[in-house]
Parts: C-alpha cells; sequence; structure tokens
C-alpha cells in the first residue's frame, strides 16, 4: 500500500524547496443510516485539537496551515498541509 | 488530488463490514543536512497526543487501533487506523 510513494507523487515540483513539510489526511467512513450520516461530525473540533497538538512539537504559525476538507457519500477527508519553519542550524 | 478517491480505492474488500473507520495518516517530509534528517523525531509522541484527542470524541480501545509506519529519505509516514464503536441506534 505505497502511502510513501502516494506523498512522494503529489509533491512533485515543490521538491526542489527544501522546506520541513508535515502533512495530517483524516479519513473518517461513516455508516449511513437512511440517507443520513451517523453520528455528530467532529472533524472541524478534531483539526483545532490537532493542531494544538502540533504546536507542543512546533511552532506552528496560523499562516503555514492550509486545511481542505473533502466530503462524499459516507466519507469525509480532513486534510492538513503545514509547512514547518526552518529547524535551527546551530548546535550541532 | 483525489484523496477520497484514493481512500475509497484502499478501501476494496471490506466496504461491505459496515464499520465506521477513520484512519489519520502524517507524512513528515524533512530535509537532510549531511544525510542526516533533521531536527528531533517526534512522530511516536505525536502518534500518542493524537489518540488522546480522537477519545475526546470517541470511545477508541487499545485493539482497534493499528499503526504502521514507513520510513524513507526524507520522509516519514506514519498511518493510524481505528475501528470505531459503533454509534447508538437510540435517540433518533
Amino acid at each position: 500500500m505505497g502511502f510513501i510513494d502516494f506523498f512522494r507523487s503529489s509533491k512533485k515540483g515543490s521538491a526542489s524547496l527544501a522546506k520541513e513539510r508535515l502533512q495530517i489526511i483524516i479519513a473518517h467512513e461513516r455508516t449511513q443510516t437512511r440517507g443520513e450520516p451517523s453520528g455528530p461530525d467532529y472533524l472541524p473540533m478534531l483539526e483545532k485539537d490537532l493542531l494544538e497538538v502540533i504546536r507542543r512539537y512546533v511552532p506552528v504559525g496560523e499562516e503555514a496551515v492550509k486545511v481542505r476538507v473533502e466530503r462524499e457519500e459516507g466519507m469525509e477527508v480532513l486534510e492538513l498541509n503545514i509547512t514547518l519553519p526552518e529547524p535551527p542550524t546551530s548546535g550541532r
């Protein structure tokens, strides 16, 4: 299931920019009852919380995050694209 | 970049099981200096924290989580596959 290949292939053209990137994809496959998706939609809240968690490890500015949501019958996909700040080059 | 299509296609064969699933993929593209990846590897800690965040919204047992890590030069991909508990059918 080459995930790495998938991510690599989607990065072509931007590979020359030596930036660190973090890409988070959350796919929620939902069962449906009578055409209605089951349960509440917690992806928007999850998105906020996930960013909070990531900020524990790396400083991420508001403008460094690109969010995209795709919805289809029975499936929601939330995609966060985060450009990470340059790591400090000193201290090595 | 049809993410939905990608996730859908990777689910063939299990679609008949009407389970809710949450799939989280974190791809960390790292710059490299002299062959060494930059910065600390925080994906394992991130994994723990992410599960904690998800448990705020849905009860997820230890056994319901499948974790897979792929590493390649300049890229790490962490994949969490979570089978969600059946939503309560009452109350509607």
